[in-house]
């Protein structure tokens, strides 16, 4: 045990001076680190397959799942993707420095806000070793250091990415310990982490909803949520019901294992008869298996029975709960009850129901007229993401580079000082 | 407890209806709410100093100390101060449902973002009764619901006051429990509160450190911490001596009490034999007890010699701590090492280490030429704050009507689906 405290300690200490330099250094150096680590990562492609196989040898043997596998596995695809990444996040604006809102007060003092990074960010996250490059890119970009837990199927093959980025940081003059990867999987140590106020300035878990829930119940560090997805699509009366099939077909079939594909369809009375009968059989025929209340039912006989807990479900799978109401209030309703606030849209012509529905759900991302798999911080121009955070502190939504950032005062003055009061 | 258990549920229900409705009201409805509230609290002004009178018997009673009952005295002047507060809190400009940052994606999506409530709001505090009215202003301000749970000294003033804003909220047509004031001080249900996580989004803790430290290693729920304030003054070499004297003596001296107040000074060699022969009497005529490092008691012998505890003290008291540093980067440094990243300033003529100054210390108000008296939301122009946070997510610095409020995304589009990736 003491031993991790030592480690935590000597980690935190370090990501500390790293992250008090990164906040210091200019965009261009930044920027550059991340071309040379996107370019080393190119360069010793074989080095990161060789650790990568080694790791794959134990998940078999380990009788890791066919999914859990495939998430490891760094494909020759795979390693070019985290180098295109690193690039397109060096290419996007860096918000740190930017100054705003700078406003005169009465006593002549000028106030306004300046974008500062967070310091010291931690990420808790499970097999998937790309997810090792576009954390560290996003951190880098944003002035943070980074200290990276990630599963212990993929140790060695989430080192080598960090031996990458090492040499990139050295290249260009920034500390290595920018970015660090924990060099233990054990959950004694991820305790530590967890508590390890001190030095870390916010904890992002990534992974299934049991790891988020230990990490929000026993963190004593800020933690930024990511939980399940269950995002809705209401299809409005009078719609245009080809973009409600368009729409509808992509948001569950394009990729339903993620969490931004459309898990329930809330369908108005009025449009219900048009609609069904022709998207559902589309539908199925795409291997969706679907679930409906009894006017769905009555239109499409081979839906089965959805039951309360359809509602609730994140299926992430072709399966879909398909609902008729008759308002919009009673789909906002819906939404409201049964949803996580992640991702809903509505199919709508009538631009006030547009925009009541823009104003009333409060999830972190709420679109008209487009599928709900538009979702993410690459489809909605931040670059990358380090995740979705469904809880409202801090940020909300896909998170890019802005939300690894905060705003503290500044104020210039001529000297003022403080009156009676 | 499973009666606190249901009252928790009861008071989270409401206060999360409460929250969706004040979502969708106009801002004019709650101006006129606040400005109601306000004309109720004047009206009702003997109600409320009944009320507080046998607060005040049984803080006698009990033995409260003469600072706590004072804090705790609803004199005239402070009911017509909340009164005017909310008068203030109506006139600034709503956040809620500002639209920003819209741009049109390649595909034609076009993405921004909105501006929402957190929800509900929850906040814990000691003994002054005015809280109560501030913090219920600014959370009606920016359409929160808010469950407040004050100290046991205060519980029937802080009921008082919540009577006011019930009356006003039925006036105008907003559900009353926009606005709650816990019944109970057992400690048991604040327990409850802390786990709230279903219906509360945000705790603010505002006291003692020791009661700031219990909710952040006991709550579930967010928790956006307020701790202390080691405010430094920095006096760089060539600064206007005149303005230094004026903006340290404003700093420490105008109400040494508060978390804003400067804990330590720092003055730079070179003017050290200048400034402090005339800036350490002035301050000791004011009846401030002075200590300092060895070169500051060369030059002024009546001051103590400062430990490395005087450079981690928040004296809230006429006590001030002085050191001489070789060049800014060791001002620097000092901050870093024993700052507690609430507010600092810097004086100086030199505009190149203004900026680094600025740049470079990453506490919540950083200022140059001003005294550090000036950080609060009244005089940075938020209107109030619901306190000053010291911790760098979500908000950061004095907290006013936007800090209760988060960016949701909004797009549309015209039928956009995603492609494969």
């Amino acid at each position: 045990m003491s031993e991790y405290v030592q480690l935590m300690e000597s980690m935190g200490e370090a990501a500390r001076a790293a992250g008090r330099a990164l906040a210091r250094s200019s965009t261009d150096l930044r920027n550059a680190a991340l071309l040379a680590a996107a370019a080393h990562i190119e360069r010793r492609a074989g080095d990161l397959q060789r650790a990568n196989a080694l790791d794959m040898d134990d998940g078999r043997e380990a009788a890791l799942s066919a999914a859990m596998l495939d998430r490891l596995e760094l494909t020759e695809q795979r390693i070019a993707g985290m180098a295109a990444g690193l690039r397109e996040v060096a290419s996007v604006p860096d918000p740190v420095g930017e100054i705003a809102h700078m406003k005169t007060r009465p006593n002549g003092l000028r106030v306004g806000k300046m974008r500062i990074p967070l310091g010291v960010v931690a990420m808790i996250y499970e097999s998937r070793p790309n997810v090792t490059a576009e954390a560290g890119g996003l951190c880098l970009k944003s002035g943070n250091a980074v200290i990276l837990r990630g599963g212990k199927e993929a140790l060695r093959s989430n080192r080598a990415i960090a031996t990458c980025f090492a040499s990139a940081l050295q290249e260009v003059g920034l500390p290595a310990a920018s970015l660090q990867v924990v060099p233990t999987a054990d959950r004694a140590f991820m305790e530590e982490l967890l508590k390890a106020e001190r030095w870390v300035d916010v904890l992002i878990p990534r992974g299934g909803e049991g790891l988020i829930r230990y990490v929000a119940e026993h963190a004593r560090v800020p933690v930024i949520k990511h939980y399940k997805g269950v995002c809705h699509v209401f299809v409005d009366a009078g719609a245009d019901l080809d973009t409600a099939r368009a729409v509808c077909e992509n948001a569950k079939v394009q990729r339903p294992g993620t969490c931004n594909a459309m898990e329930t369809l809330l369908v108005h009375r009025d449009v219900a008869a048009e609609l069904l009968p022709a998207l559902l059989p589309q539908l199925a025929s795409k291997g969706v298996q679907l679930r409906g209340d009894e006017a769905v039912r009555a239109l499409y006989p081979a839906a089965e029975v959805a039951t309360e807990e359809d509602w609730h479900a994140e299926y992430l799978d072709l399966v879909l709960a398909v609902r008729t109401v008759d308002s919009l209030d009673e789909a906002i309703k819906h939404i409201q009850t049964y949803g996580s606030d992640h991702t809903e849209s509505i199919v709508t012509r009538d631009h006030g129901r547009a925009m009541r529905f823009l104003q009333e759900i409060d999830s972190s991302v709420v679109m008209v007229n487009a599928s709900t798999r538009f979702a993410d911080g690459g489809e909605l121009g931040l670059g990358a993401e380090m995740g979705i955070s469904t809880s409202k502190l801090h940020a909300y939504g896909p998170m890019g580079v802005e939300a690894l950032t905060t705003e503290k005062f500044i104020v210039f003055g001529d000297g003022q000082v403080r009156g009676t009061s």
